[in-house]
């Protein structure tokens, strides 16, 4: 069993060149291969490999570090490598059955296209999936040749409140069309990812109006924007590209507005409802609210995995960071040697705690998708159960929280490796920046984060009414009042080496009770207080719902830690450091809340935070042996990552030098030369009286 | 008094357009103009006023909000607005007269062009400030016509250790030269600003070798690196442009390597030591350590400024998301009418803290400047008295933890911003990224955050030997005893409405008292363990030193803000929403330390949290109302601001919209658009077998 990872023939087992790097990886102690095989498994394994090399071998996507591309060009090259379904499409990674066979493949896919660049991935997914998805699940089958597809719901002065939208789609009986309208640019179609240049149709959110003037909320209908021959807009069309973002530049996010642009009936994508012929709305739902819920399950997918992009930014990131740590040396206890900068404690505590973020996160993010799939299986088979029913709030609940976990970890975790990589880390080519900023979106987009929290929150709330767990994420609760009554007790800290600590599970425990103790009195002097539910429960988000839902999502990451420990199928010879990662994930994790474990009497005293303090600072020194070895697990190859302080030799000036020299026109002195010369200079010449 | 700024002629104090803000601005509990007339005084306002227009007039300064540049032309923009020496020096805007008479118009002028543009600020300030400034101080006068220069010190593979920079330059007697050599391409020069395509000389820091083969130190030497007439390398010079950076990217960062370049004996500055035509090295100090320690109060200047650097983008990043956080509505409490975001409680707890930080930061980062500029004045006068030296260590000590403050304070709030404003704030055109990049390197230029955190750490942590304390920063160390047994006895928050609360400042005493104690045993604890000083200090840091230093220099800037309401000359109209804002940064700030506050047994049960955390509420709905009129502050001309949501007339819809049509190419269908159509989808043909 241990070794199951012989006779595997990818490349991405094999070992590194010999180099600085191997002062730490000789001093680790696990085998870096079984921990990847382990992760992965040799199918996943092969497929990865096959996607990377496929990359790499071909000339269209191949490219230099931190190169000065035009938005133009980035726009251009992300069309060449997607959209004109060339390249992407052309080697056709997975098919829709090796999907179905193993639905991990495609999220593997997702995170090896993402790792490359999340543009690539980005106009990808918004047409074949997004696009492409829907309108095969609805079946107007005479669109899909030819088509280039986007996703329009967000207007410019709406994104969060769906329901606000402005746009309008009102049925003509008379000639069985919709007539599209929009009532002024505010309600403009903004941000639409894939529209900005190449998208020829769109999947349109409009207020469904029928002749009687009822609305009928808002469902989607295909609408062609540009056409086909010509990439020019139809009459009644103005569709424009957005402009520069902060990041994933590679994706043209745009606008569009429609004066009286008219659609076939059919186009209206009818699985939620249809307007007949004459014009009268039928339903196949009776309760309207049971048809808003259908699309909660829908949504989870994408929040699920925009988790774990965030997680896949921030394993990319600790790859550069700790290498780049492991190699660069600055000071030391003599004059004459200095010592690599990872071997400072504080660096160790400035690093550790996000890779092991990333590990607990990346066997979390997995689990969560895998769940995800279960209740798509179940909607699949037209499960209409109460479990099923249960299984979608629950995991709706899970995914809202995932999200801004994920999302925020990275965040925060790729700017202290940045910071951690001093001015090296400042230099474009080195990719942190474009980490940073290509993760960005994920903290915003479906759903703002503090606002998706408040779905976790509000699931749990209500647990005393109505909660089934059937993935026992809340289980825990039913033993509610004798969590409460727990107090921390631990003398010590030490474990045995093979076993999460249960600490900070316990601690976890004890929060979230007391966090929903909370939030509820809190609601609820609000509304004694005489204020509405929709201000009473704004004014108790701060410091209650919010902390509620990022306490109980780190729960439900560490219990799948410990089940993953205790799992037989764990090799016995990587438990004692996935142990050390799980249990310095909980603890560092559990340290942001310490001020309300005080408040609310679970911990007393000098001694909870120290020892607290001290396992934290000894599971960071344990671990910067092997940190080297673990994110060579996690690394991609160095073509992916595309980093020069993070390549796998370790060779870091040699490799920076290098890249510094390959820029264009890195030697050659400016264009504007001549203009140095031929001004004297005039102090004060423009100067006017103060 | 409270009309003092009436007749000011400033256009600076016009009224804002009636428009949406107007909600906000009617409310507003203080007279913005006054506040304005507070912080500024009408020379300064009047001088800001005439560096706006100036830039605002002139065509060079020129731009689109989120225009795509390439590296080449954000450098040559750059150059042209001040290299050239034509716009910035012709205007003069300052003379070395007026900066003596009044030193805070520098900062204002370097505020002010900062705001514009940091790089614009950099190139100027590097070639003026850095390199002319120490030419000037050293006499060497014939290299001042048409040079353009920069400061060389960091290499490839040493930042912080300057200590152990290995480019030598070596004395040859026979021709009075000396001969500039690096050993290999880890030595080069790196990261030195306008060296990538401008700089015709440089100050260059060198290993100084006699002929004797003694090394001296590393005094700085004028080298030309390139011919004015022709900006081409000199030989043995190779000379270059380092690539793109995350940001601020108008200056030219480059690297250098010298192979035998002879330059004059002359060309050594001599300050600190001189070596005579027939190679002696002497030097006018007696003890090196005094030579090394001389160098000390010159670093300050540039932390105690990039501390204020980073506050100068908080200050905008804030302008742009309280101006949309007012005007975008999304929610409310009916399905007819929708509330600005700003009335969230969630939205001001993510907003008003970094408001008030704001405040207090920038009356604290002046007050730093103040400071220094009075040690300097001593250094002119030679005062050599152990005041003149105690005010060098103790702004030292200041300056070093005042850069990581406000470095980190803004890096966390734009952040903070960038998400506050959701998808709109990732747009670049609303440059709440391009704040994030260019402030970045404020975190770990001239002394990474961590690192200079231990230099006030030590500081504080020699207090029993010798600290005498010329600024007062510390006296109340003298009370260091019963301090420690002070507890937390507030049984409310509630202050009188124009006194700042002197909650946050008590438990801030207390807080420095009991982690210098601990950083203390600490550090006894590792020597005892027989660890030396070298390992014992690296491994006090997390958890002693370095919150140390943070909870002293937020200390610091709390008892600034103290000060600034018992004043006199503060108008008493302001007291009560200075008042509100310090009260809220100050326990803010300390909310970070709660756990801190509880290990120690400072406080004890639930109340005193839930006593803080009201506090902090209350104060947020209370200065929500307020919130526009203390942007419209600190908010630069729109111009400037150069952000279509953060503009002043609040048409946040308007304005986005036209920004965004003004992008070229905006509707026009992309170069590259026949490659759509020609290439039909061929799924799978580049397959192969997995």
């Amino acid at each position: 069993l241990m070794l199951h990872f012989t006779g595997s023939s990818t490349s991405l087992l094999l070992d590194f060149p010999s180099g600085p790097l191997d002062i730490y990886r000789k001093k680790a102690s696990f085998d870096w291969k079984e921990m990847l095989v382990f992760m992965d498994g040799d199918e996943i394994l092969q497929f990865k490999e096959y996607i990377f090399k496929s990359l790499e071998n071909d000339p269209l996507f191949a490219r230099q570090p931190g190169e000065d591309l035009s938005l133009e060009k980035m726009r251009e090259l992300n069309f060449l490598r997607t959209c004109r379904m060339k390249q992407i499409f052309r080697y056709n990674f997975l098919t829709k059955e090796e999907a179905y066979g193993n639905p991990w493949k495609l999220k593997t896919l997702e995170d090896c296209l993402g790792m490359y660049d999340w543009s690539c991935l980005a106009k990808v997914f918004l047409n074949k999936g997004m696009f492409g998805g829907t309108i095969a699940n609805s079946g107007t089958s005479r669109h899909r040749k030819f088509v280039f597809g986007c996703f329009a719901l967000t207007e410019l002065s709406h994104g969060s409140n769906t329901r606000a939208m402005r746009t309008t789609a009102t049925y003509d009986p008379s000639t069985q069309e919709f007539v599209i309208n929009f009532p002024d640019f505010e309600a403009a179609k903004f941000w639409v990812g894939n529209l900005g240049k190449n998208a020829t149709h769109c999947l349109l959110y409009a207020q469904l109006y029928t002749p009687d003037q009822v609305c009928h909320g808002l469902p989607f209908f295909v609408v062609p924007v540009r056409d086909p021959k010509t990439l020019l807009a139809l009459p009644g069309v103005v569709v424009g590209d957005m402009g520069k973002k902060l990041g994933q530049n590679g994706l043209d996010n745009g606008f569009v507005m429609f004066h009286d642009v008219r659609i076939p009936r059919e186009n209206l994508l009818n699985k939620t409802g249809d307007v007949t012929p004459d014009g009268r709305y039928v339903t196949p739902y009776k309760d309207p609210n049971k048809r808003f819920g259908a699309s909660l399950g829908a949504l989870s997918g994408g929040r699920a995995y925009i988790g774990r992009m965030g997680v896949v930014n921030l394993k990319l990131a600790l790859t550069v960071a700790i290498r780049f740590s492991a190699t660069r040396r600055q000071f030391g206890p003599k004059d004459t040697e200095e010592i690599p900068v990872l071997e400072y404690q504080l660096q160790q505590w400035r690093l550790m705690p996000y890779l092991a973020a990333a590990y607990a996160l990346d066997f979390f993010t997995k689990s969560v998708f895998m769940n995800f799939v279960e209740f798509q299986m179940g909607q699949m088979m037209k499960d209409k159960s109460d479990r099923q029913d249960e299984l979608g709030r629950e995991i709706h609940a899970i995914t809202s929280s995932c999200k801004p976990l994920g999302s925020w970890t990275a965040q925060r975790g790729i700017q202290e490796c940045r910071e951690a990589c001093g001015g090296h880390g400042y230099l474009a080519m080195n990719r942190l920046g474009s980490l940073r900023d290509d993760n960005d979106p994920n903290c915003t987009y479906e759903g703002d984060n503090n606002v998706l929290l408040q779905q976790t929150s509000n699931y749990l709330l209500s647990y005393a009414v109505h909660i089934q767990s059937p993935l026992h994420s809340v289980d825990f609760l039913d033993d509610y009042q004798n969590i409460l009554k727990t107090r921390f007790t631990a003398e010590t800290m030490e474990e045995s080496p093979s076993s999460v600590s249960s600490v900070p599970l316990d601690a976890y425990k004890w929060l979230v009770c007391f966090l929903m103790e909370e939030s509820q009195k809190r609601l609820e002097q609000e509304r004694a207080a005489g204020r509405d539910d929709f201000e009473a429960r704004n004014n108790s988000q701060v410091y209650f719902c919010r902390s509620l839902a990022i306490a109980f999502m780190e729960h439900c990451c560490l219990q799948n830690c410990q089940q993953l420990i205790s799992d037989q199928d764990t090799p016995a010879a990587l438990r004692a450091v996935l142990s050390k990662l799980f249990s310095l994930y909980g603890l560092w994790s559990l340290s942001s809340h310490m001020a309300t474990l005080y408040q609310g009497g679970y911990v007393n005293g000098r001694r909870p935070a120290e020892l607290l303090q001290t396992a934290i600072l000894a599971l960071c020194s344990q671990l910067k042996d092997d940190a080297v070895a673990l994110v060579d697990v996690l690394a991609p190859p160095d073509f992916i990552l595309n980093s020069p302080i993070g390549k796998a030799d370790g060779q870091l000036y040699k490799n920076l030098w290098s890249a510094v020299l390959q820029n264009n026109q890195v030697l050659e002195r400016p264009s504007w030369w001549k203009e140095f010369c031929w001004d004297k200079p005039v102090v004060g010449s423009l100067r006017s009286n103060l």
